[in-house]
């Protein structure tokens, strides 16, 4: 299923969204090159984003860094019960299923990262449990040519750190995820559900459930 | 520091235990041979267990299975912040450091091993969150005779799952832990802690602090 | 498919085997007691070994440790092109697919009990690539009632530390594997040879291929 | 010690390379846009690259992905025995010790990214195995400023996948690494070797020993 990812960022729901190119925002302003890490007060106002080329040029130039999050319900013992999936409408309108899933910002930690899609993604009220550790169960490779790897993205060369995340809480998804559907491991894994989701997001959905036992 | 590794499953406070060999009790008895596994009604009373010289011999002819817990408290973010580290008696009077350890019994998964230690050494109220996957950060191998590897035990070899697991509630140690030291990664992984602890633990809780990231 | 995890130990092939029963063999001779763990002279001869009541009894006493292995070829950047699946005639005369597998004995490392589970299922001149890493792509848990995991074997309660090994030469399977097969990623994982796998070990395929990004 | 990363694609050695800016060059000519991904003809000259203010703004704007590798000699059943650091001139001609790093390219895999690395660091006869599993051992985040986490680099934000590499044959240093001294894994993990690696890269180095295992 050729579709693009959908990318949170691109959205003006973004809190930190300051403009209409995800590349624009966050925390650099571009024309002045002043850098604004993580804990830093923001000095300068951010009166220049990326246009809709320089976008475009960038993302052919640079593999662009991602984090993907697999929500899922843990039983007492850590043992996954349950796997969310996401139900989002395409740009085109086509009802296409996937994960939580957008880019790190220049200056943002991975963690900062993950736990600001999760919420973007989920709502305020998920309280994802995100791991300690830093490594995720698989890096996946997107390709905007089909067939180089096992997912691609016809916008870019994206590069995700994928990571299986325990929700405690009620999840409300926000912007254009319309649903989060609860699957157990076995429904999720299915062929049934991979045909259905975009980029090759199946397959890092099977990888996610290996990567935790939940296989049979 | 040549010391035995504690044995919570050796203690009368085990609700588990119905006597006083810990490879005696647990999930199965012995003089008949029925299984009872997870799940399944205790069906026949547990009248026979090892005795000392059947203990010390099994001890002698297999690797016995263990888990081993670094409990850690982290931020919102997963980012773990404080160590914590068991203080114990040791059976010559000795005040040492540890982690939660113990044995993997007849039956039990690894997850429930890991959870019935957990709560052994931390109490009831630590509310540990065990991680969704069952791969460990590393497996200790722990020989009779020294220098063989990192780790060892004199009264046998002992082949553990190592992880690390965040607690959210309170600690309260039960059983032969004194009490719960939670110290900074870094303070962790000094030589200082490291000569206090036994067995070899010190290089655990190192290679527990690289698995996480907090190495500085 | 309830058949019984072949185990090489048992067989007179095995050069370190000194009787029938693989739980009398190896680096200990049970009626003194004595260590001779790796390194060390074999002070004493191996007089006795456990009869096949004492064999029975502690597999019903103790999780056993195994190792398991799946083979795999790889290209030049280290990516899985091939799957080795071993094919082997059961006690009943049935033929089963299977990985390699087998015990870790006292006095044994993890490593090394990889190392001749390997040479013994694949001959001498297979050269496998054992991982620096001591860490296992899943741990596998069989019990003897199904269910209770993915995995089950009706002789024991067995723990089974995984691992995906590049091997670099010829395999010439010994003992009572038949032969290896080797297949592509796709092919390893499709629901037609994991239904020929004994003990859930289509799982475990599935999981291996999961952990080297090799799904689809 | 605040020292810029190395980075052998600025340098004219490198094949791939057309030009002073290491953004400028590989599978892509800005110009035109046209995507050279792997296994493409080359359709288009490239007659452009990144100016100098262009490379220093594309690196405040987006994280950049790189690969670093620990470069290690096993026995013959996996366990280390031996590290490779690098000794190399830095832009200020001070000698400071490193490991493999480099970023990588649009349309390049990270495992083609590696390879080629540590093929410019090590030279051709080095013989690398590149492990079968994408996962890396840490996720290693350089920012601008120091302290935000363990690394630090002043020209850029870089997020890099670490990974331990065995290597079998001959490393001939090219490019500006002087040469790779072998340590063992206590040494490599020394005060003393930490203190002349450049951007936290001792830090590092303990995690690589620690997913080994080699900690003691």
């Amino acid at each position: 299923m050729a579709v693009r990812t959908p990318d949170p960022d691109d959205l003006p729901e973004d809190p930190d969204s300051s403009g209409p190119a995800d590349l624009g925002q966050g925390p650099v302003s571009l024309d002045t090159g002043a850098i604004r890490l993580p804990g830093m007060p923001n000095a300068a106002k951010n009166p220049g984003w990326l246009t809709d080329v320089e976008l475009a040029e960038i993302r052919r130039r640079l593999p662009i860094l991602y984090v993907e999050a697999v929500p899922v319900r843990t039983d007492g013992t850590g043992q996954v019960t349950q796997v969310g999936v996401l139900l989002r409408a395409s740009p085109l309108g086509e009802i296409i299923r996937t994960i939580v899933s957008g880019r790190v910002r220049y200056g943002e930690t991975v963690r900062d990262a993950l736990f600001r899609h999760l919420e973007n993604d989920l709502g305020p009220m998920a309280f994802p449990l995100l791991p300690p550790s830093p490594v995720p169960f698989t890096v996946a490779e997107y390709f905007p040519i089909p067939g180089v790897s096992a997912f691609h993205d016809d916008r870019q060369h994206a590069v995700s750190l994928a990571f299986v995340v325990p929700v405690t809480g009620t999840c409300e998804p926000r912007q254009d995820a319309l649903e989060v559907t609860w699957m157990s491991p076995e429904e999720a894994s299915s062929p049934a559900v991979a045909a259905e989701m975009e980029g090759g997001r199946g397959a890092l959905l099977r990888m996610a459930l290996a990567s935790v036992g939940a296989v049979r």
